[in-house]
């Protein structure tokens, strides 16, 4: 039967429905809660009162008197519950506790996970989130679980093929792993999804305006919200926007492929190709191996911004193959919002806003009928950590599809 | 309040729900549709007995006894209703009325719009149904709508841009100047939509099994069905794979970008190479014009069918891009299920099949995962006209989202 979705009207799905109406719309009153889901009056004065009793809204002041009482107009608590994402990557490890309200209130960075293998990772994690908790001044109980966010493919039954240097994460279990060790729900997705669902979360969208976000790191990813969940695809890998083919006759990409956007315009690809600009490999200290790649490619992209032509002109190409990828995404799936996020576009985020941009807007099939918004993501640098405590408070706060259920208790979602 | 989702439990919704399972199950039990809906099973007989008292299903014997009584199995009436669909094209108008079993009971083939505008062409598609109407041994009444299929894109409001040959099109409300001249709803949306929905309905998919359909025609669309409904995006434009940037260097295309994949794989790209190749227009007897495009591009699809290995080459070269294109669409949607429909595959499917194919399987990031099935679509030659029919048969029978209803309405959907 894992394969039937699940139709019939859920108490569960519709007190999700509306926490997530308050949650977007600042502050808002039932008569409008009302109006909004279609609900009765009854119905809603029902479920925000066991939103009121559970702490997760509260009623804040009046607004307009429309001739009778004057309306209480309720909003989210921020309190009411935290949750810790954690950004797994090679160069370091970013960990950051979040509110309801997507308000960092806590957060540590410790080296990345480089060569070393799960087994020691894992326990390294577990004390460093203890650490985490002891700096916090918030009881236990509030805090509902753990994200986690990584590039990788979602293997199914738990596993991932997470794209870190030792092979042993090749088919980890992290998720599992780290629940046996810390009496908290761990939940996972890709690192793409996790800056997509931050972004929804911290940046109050509401569940009925869909966008992608484009991820770049090592590598790119692109994750797609679309009424209010992240789409994921027939295996939970939606997104490989990396390996989507921009030059049929370019060089021969490690996925077995050619001319995919990865080996066009990621890190290693610009970094390559300056290693080979006589003499700016010595001006910005370059090292050209791949452990020093996030730091190589941080000098160049900030020489951009600097104003190195050399630079400006290295980054300058990687974002028309990047313009050139996204162009292809927003014809075939019609997007009209779309934002940036992860390390690769810390510094010259502005470089690759500007060239999405100009493509969307003058060639973009849909152009008369809409504009495509293009922006860096609101959560900044740590946007995937925001995104995997987001993806811990939407998994227990507003589990809205049994998808999402399935799929946080590991199994391969059904599609919704 | 047009941007927000209605969430309330809607009886409509779970009427539509049951009668799609019945739909895509072929024969069920009551048991079974309340085990695969997670509703009671009170509310199962009662929604089956709606359905029932509307002919809309029917009891047709009895499944393996459980102990108790027997189960009585219920299937789809499918001479209940009826819905005529149109394919609008250039080079030949496309009537098809079929049941609701997606069985074709009707069919008409007239010339094509060609230079014509739509204030006259419009009335001729008045009496053409008119004629198909008469043909018909079934009741009036009993036929609930027509569907209209056409390249283009939406323009909101009801209007769309169709990519016919004259001007007029441009912005011509096909729907509405239907729907005044005949007493029947009328619904609309791409070739690339409809032959989708046309493979859902006829081919008897789960709604829980998401897949895309590839349509080439002059041009290419991809139509994505996600949980039983066609994927809209934005402005219901979603699809224009035919603007997918394969070669980041190649040819200048119409819409302003260039290396897309319609200019370098596209019928007219394939003539054109065709023409240029000495003795094969003579050979083939091409034409070279526009107004030809149709019959001398399956003039070289049926001459590569038969062996003619310069045809072989030119149909293979465009197949090598549209197999590019598919395999981005794979990575970046982790599709796993692909239909190629329409007249461009007509003849020389099977070339293009096994190019793409070939590429997801050997290249598919998901590749260890899931296999990524691709099939010619079962509707055939027709599959936009029926999936038009079939289109209007869901707006009136299993209309199971708002935005659906809403966009049926001829308002701009909201996504869901």
């Amino acid at each position: 039967m894992s394969n039937v979705r699940r139709i019939g009207p859920s108490s569960e799905n519709t007190r999700s429905a509306i926490l997530d109406l308050v949650r977007s719309s600042g502050t808002v009153s039932r008569i409008e809660l009302a109006e909004m889901s279609g609900l009765t009056a009854t119905s809603i004065t029902r479920i925000v009162k066991s939103l009121i009793d559970d702490r997760l809204v509260i009623e804040t002041g009046f607004g307009d008197s429309t001739g009778g009482k004057r309306r209480s107009l309720l909003e989210i608590n921020p309190q009411a519950r935290y949750a810790v994402g954690i950004s797994l990557e090679d160069t370091r490890l970013t960990y950051v506790v979040t509110d309801v309200g997507g308000n960092v209130v806590g957060q540590l960075v410790s080296p990345g996970i480089g060569q070393s293998a799960p087994s020691t990772e894992i326990l390294r994690i577990a004390d460093e989130l203890q650490q985490v908790f002891q700096q916090l001044d918030i009881p236990t109980e509030d805090i509902v679980g753990v994200g986690v966010a990584g590039a990788g493919l979602d293997l199914g039954a738990g596993a991932e093929r997470l794209s870190l240097t030792a092979d042993e994460w090749d088919s980890f279990a992290v998720q599992e792993a780290l629940e046996s060790l810390i009496s908290l729900p761990v939940v996972r997705d890709n690192d793409a999804a996790c800056a997509a669902l931050g972004q929804f979360w911290v940046g109050r969208i509401p569940a009925t305006q869909d966008f992608a976000t484009l991820y770049m790191s090592r590598g790119f990813g692109l994750g797609l919200m679309i009424g209010g969940s992240v789409n994921r695809g027939a295996s939970s890998n939606i997104g490989e926007i990396g390996h989507m083919v921009v030059d049929i006759d370019g060089p021969d990409c490690w996925c077995g492929s050619n001319g995919c956007l990865e080996m066009l315009a990621a890190p290693r690809a610009i970094i390559a190709r300056a290693m080979a600009e006589p003499g700016l490999a010595d001006d910005l200290g370059l090292g050209g191996d791949d452990g020093r790649l996030r730091a190589d490619y941080d000098a160049i992209a900030r020489a951009a911004v600097r104003g190195d032509e050399r630079c400006v002109a290295l980054i300058e190409r990687s974002a028309r193959y990047v313009a050139a990828a996204m162009l292809s995404a927003v014809n075939l799936l019609d997007l009209d919002r779309i934002y940036l996020a992860g390390p690769g576009f810390a510094d010259a985020g502005a470089i690759y806003v500007r060239a999405i941009r100009d493509a969307v807007t003058r060639l973009a099939r849909t152009r008369t009928i809409h504009g495509v918004t293009v922006e860096l993501s609101d959560p900044g640098l740590e946007t995937s950590a925001v995104g995997a405590a987001t993806l811990a408070l939407q998994h227990v706060l507003t589990p809205h599809t049994r998808a999402e259920r399935a799929s946080a208790r590991g199994e391969i979602p059904v599609r919704v």
